[in-house]
Formats: structure tokens, C-alpha cells, sequence
């Protein structure tokens, strides 16, 4: 299959790498043209696992014609923010038949709107329709273990089964196994919310809580995320698949993930350290656990984890007073 | 409150200096006089969590007259093979009007039954009536670390709310949270079922297999336990709480429990080590992953995951074959 790779950021550059090794023909458009170069030259992203070979039949380039020649698959690893403006600078070289596939996890700031929402506005398509091609790939995929060729295993979305085989199908190698899902909102729904959780997770295990608090903790997010994301529209079951369940589980215990090294530093008291060191790395969790909050007071819904992660993130309140304000709540029957 | 603890393991030890310290009036009855002796005259439990100091104001006895005089809270703590000769053998100091808490995680091997089963029936209790005063408390509860006072959370789950209550109240401290449920069937498979992937964890934690696919794992170890959780009389709801999700994590990540170790030394060939070295303590998940397999087949659903648990545990077959098997199996959809 013919794929194009919108992205050289680390998750864009493992998928490059990825789909190549599958056999695929791949492109990988690059915004910088040093990242192009330094790819093309030593096989190496200048910026992201500097550390990490990428497949040799890949052609980097920062021409979106190239990129986007006769590309059956176009896969969209842009930051959630340029998500928007990316598909409209593509736009003129698609064809209207390419599968679209999103790897970013957050919202559009602005809207709210979930990002498969924005690419099928922009591209004038009618959800659910026949010309719906557009999917999202999510799933507890840590992007520095995929490049390392560590198994592991992800969803791919999108409203019709059949062009759901073909990208399972494609994204499918011996050590990454792709399950498919229709329910594409619930998907995209569950890793972007489970990045304020891992946030979350990351004070835990900063505060040095132990293993029965991080796993009441996970718990009790998971429950938090169910409520908020299907009153958003996703469907119950997906929250607790691959992506939900599973992606909460890959970012709140590994020191790999951004939203979760961001918890970490505040529970140290070393954010604006954090903030400084990784200023080309994006912590989507910040804006999301905003909209969140926003959601739950709208739909009144309860979200008593997400707020206090507000008010540790927004407000300072210490970790430690956000910990014993959850603690301290009234005691519960456990499904209210 | 009144409360008799039967059993001095690790976990009825930790169970009984925490009651202790929410205030309550604690009897701990021990098997071996020479841990009533050491408790008595040290305050450490001489084979369990030895560097704990038990709270002073528990009777240590082995006499269950002692022990089960006028209590109101019985807290049975025995390992799950000794359940039902535990409560025969107790059964002359009972009243009656006592609550009972069974705290062991596992089944009777014999029956397959659940062990509020074996309890209900040994004291000719009919399960659901008004006189059904037999509760289990599970959730991530290790209990090292709820002995150190580290922060956790469970779930006490009956037929009959109001003696919920009572028994939520009981348990909950400043730092131990405990809710309450009403699908005792459902809590009790999930603090079973998990055991026996709580092994696989290990697996795949030897392996050195990275967080992405122990994510990946982890989910579809609770998508198999929920089906058979399901099949065998719980609620879907209850398995994505505290006692099957989130014991699932606890025992999963964290080296502190047994199940989690033994697969880890298979992992590392190093099995035998293993079971010499903690021949005091109880692998629970062992027996639970037979009698596991022995229902999917009867019931006709597909439990790849146990399977594959039950080849390496009872069929030498090595952890690295288990693991291409089960990411070389057929593509699937998600919820499938």
C-alpha cells in the first residue's frame, strides 16, 4: 500500500517506520526541512529518538506533493492544535479517496470538537456518510517501545468495517496488533481524556503512595472518564478497550509518557523545570483536563478527580490536599 | 464494634490492626500458639510482615471462645483451602446475629464453588434471605502496604445494603476507603479471577515486554475475566470496579504479590526457587487458572489469555511461546 505520514514527531516518525517494515511504500512530510535532510542522511530524527534507526526504503521530504502522490493511506501525526491547519495545507493534493488516519490525542481547543470532527469538517465530508474515510489509531502505544520493535497492540476506527480491515490489516505486523472499532468517537474520546488521568497518575506516584493507591486511583478514573465520555457520545464498552482502559494503563504507569512525567514533576515540585526541558514535546492532558472540567459542569456530571487535578494544574493546590480531598468524600456505594 | 479476626496470616494481621485503629474492640485468633505468644508478647507477627508493629490493643488468642466472644464483626482470614473447615470448626461460637467477612481470594478447589458459597452452606444460611449475613471484602489491598498505612481502597460487598453500611463504616479509616456493593458474586469472581492474570503479568514483566504491552495485556485479561465473570453469575458493572480491574492493576505492577512473583520466576526459570522460598504463602492463582479453564470449556467461551496461563503452568510451555501465540492469533474487532 501506498502511505503518506503527515509528521516526523516521534509517534509520526515510529509509525513511518512501522508501516514500512510491514512492506508498505512510505512517505514522511516533515515541516523542517533539517528533519527532512537529517532523515534522508543518517536515518535519524534530529528531535525525537535521536537514538532510533528509522527503516531505510523511507523518503522524508517537506513537499506535500511527493508526500501525498498517489498516497492510498494518509496518516495525519500532527499535534492536535495544527490538526486543523495541517489537513487544510494537504487539502489541495488529496483526492477525496485516501483513507485519513489521525494518530494525535486531544481536542481542538477552541471547539471542544474531537479531531476526526475537525478533519471531516474541513474536508467538507458528511459523517457517517459513504465518503467518510476518516479513522483514528489509538491504544496504549508508548511511541519509544513501538520503535524499539516491543509488542503491543492498538484500535483502529472509523464507521465502515470494511476500510476498518484494510487499515487493521496495514498497520498489522508481528509484534503491533491492531483490533478494529466502529465506534470511532468512543476511540478518540478515551485517549484523549485518559491523558488528564494520567496526569493524575503521575502525582500518585510522584507522592510515593504505593500500588493499592495508584490502582484505586486508576479505578476510580476509569469510572470518572465512563461517565464523562459517554455523555459525550462514546459508547460504554470502548472506554473499557484498548483505548480508555488500556491507554490509561500504558501512560499512568510509564515514566514515558508526557501527561504523566508532567504529575510527576508537580508532585516533586520541579514544574517549571518540566515545562522548560521538554518545551518541543506537547502535554495535550493540560487543555483537555480544562475543556473536561467545563464539560462536567455543563452536563452536571460529577468528575471529582478530574477537578482536583484542575485545581492542582490551574489553581496550585498541592498534590498532597488534592489527594486528601479525594479521600475525605462522603463514602459511596461503588457504582454511584 | 466488636470484631473477632480468624487468622493471623498476613492479611487478617494487617485487616486486624487496622480495625484496631478505627477504634474498634479487636480479637485475632491464630492457629499456631507461638504466633498468639509473639503477637502478645512483641507486637510483630513472627512469620508475616515481620518488621510491622501490630496495634497494642489486640488480644492475640487460640482460643476461639476468646476470640469469637460477643462479637459482632467475624473477619474470616484463612486461606481459601481452610474456609470451609474454618467455619465448621468455628461454627459452636456463633450466634448467629454476627456479620461475617470472608477476606480470602480464591475458590474451593473441590466444588469450583465460591468460598460465601461454602460458608452460606456450612451454616445452613439460604443465600439472599434476611438471616444471609455473609460479606466479602475485596479490592487492591496489598497488604504490606496497607500495613504501613499507605492510602487504599475496597469494596465490602452483601445481599443487604443497611449491613453494608455498618460493615463500610467499620473498615473505613482516614486511609483506607471502602465502598460498598450488593453483587457479592461479582466481587468475590473478581478478587478470584484476576489471580490467575495477575500470573500472566509476571509473564509478561519478565519478558521484559515494556508498558505498552502489559497495557495491551491487562486489557484483554479483563475483557476474558469479564466474560467468564459474567458466565458464572456477576454483574459486567462489578469487574470494572475496585475487586477485578483494579485488583487486576494492583497485583499486576506490583512485586509485593504472590501471583505477580510466581509468574516472574517462571519467567526467569527460576520457578522452583520460587515455590521452595514461599512455601508459607498461598499461590491462589495456580489453582483458580485450572478451574478456570475447566468452565470455559464447559461453557464454550473462548479464554485465550487462561490458556495460555494454564500451558505454562501445567505443560512446560515456555513464556516466550505463550506470548507469540497470543499476538499471532487471527485479527479481530475489539469487542469480539
Amino acid at each position: 500500500v501506498n502511505i503518506a505520514v503527515i509528521g516526523a514527531g516521534s509517534w509520526g516518525t515510529t509509525l513511518a517506520s512501522l508501516l514500512a517494515g510491514n512492506g508498505h511504500a512510505v512517505r514522511l512530510w516533515a515541516r523542517e526541512p533539517e528533519v527532512a535532510e537529517e532523515i534522508t542522511r543518517s536515518r535519524r530524527n534530529p528531535y525525537f529518538l535521536t537514538d532510533v534507526l528509522i527503516h531505510p526504503k523511507i523518503k522524508a521530504t517537506v513537499d506535500p506533493a511527493v508526500a501525498l502522490d498517489a498516497a492510498e493511506i494518509v496518516v495525519l501525526a500532527v499535534p492536535s492544535r495544527y490538526v486543523r491547519s495541517q489537513v487544510r495545507a494537504i487539502k489541495p493534493w488529496l483526492r477525496g479517496s485516501e483513507l485519513l488516519v489521525n494518530v494525535a490525542k486531544g481536542l481542538e481547543m477552541e471547539s471542544g470538537w474531537c479531531l476526526s470532527q475537525v478533519i471531516l469538517e474541513e474536508l467538507g465530508i458528511i459523517p457517517e456518510s459513504e465518503q467518510d474515510v476518516v479513522a483514528v489509531l489509538s491504544g496504549p502505544n508508548l511511541a519509544q517501545e513501538v520503535a524499539l520493535g516491543k509488542p503491543g497492540a492498538s484500535v483502529v476506527a472509523l464507521p465502515s468495517p470494511e476500510r476498518g480491515r484494510l487499515l487493521q490489516g496495514a498497520f498489522s505486523g508481528p509484534t503491533f496488533r491492531v483490533y478494529r472499532h466502529t465506534d470511532r468517537r468512543g476511540v478518540e474520546l478515551g485517549g484523549t481524556l485518559k491523558n488528564v488521568f494520567a496526569i493524575g497518575a503521575g502525582l500518585v506516584e510522584g507522592l510515593q503512595l504505593g500500588d493499592n493507591a495508584k490502582a484505586a486511583y486508576l479505578t476510580r478514573s476509569l469510572h470518572e472518564l465512563v461517565r464523562l465520555g459517554v455523555a459525550l457520545g462514546g459508547n460504554q464498552a470502548t472506554f473499557y478497550g484498548l483505548s480508555g482502559l488500556g491507554d490509561l494503563m500504558a501512560t499512568a504507569f510509564s515514566p514515558l509518557s508526557r501527561n504523566h512525567r508532567l504529575g510527576l514533576a508537580i508532585a516533586k515540585r520541579d514544574r517549571a523545570q518540566f515545562e522548560d526541558r521538554t518545551s518541543r514535546m506537547v502535554v495535550e492532558g493540560v487543555e483537555t483536563a480544562g475543556l473536561a472540567r467545563n464539560w462536567g459542569q455543563k452536563l452536571t456530571i460529577s468528575l471529582p478527580i478530574t477537578e482536583e487535578i484542575c485545581r492542582v494544574l490551574f489553581s496550585d493546590l498541592s498534590p498532597e490536599e488534592a489527594v486528601a480531598n479525594l479521600m475525605g468524600r462522603s463514602l459511596k456505594d461503588e457504582q454511584e
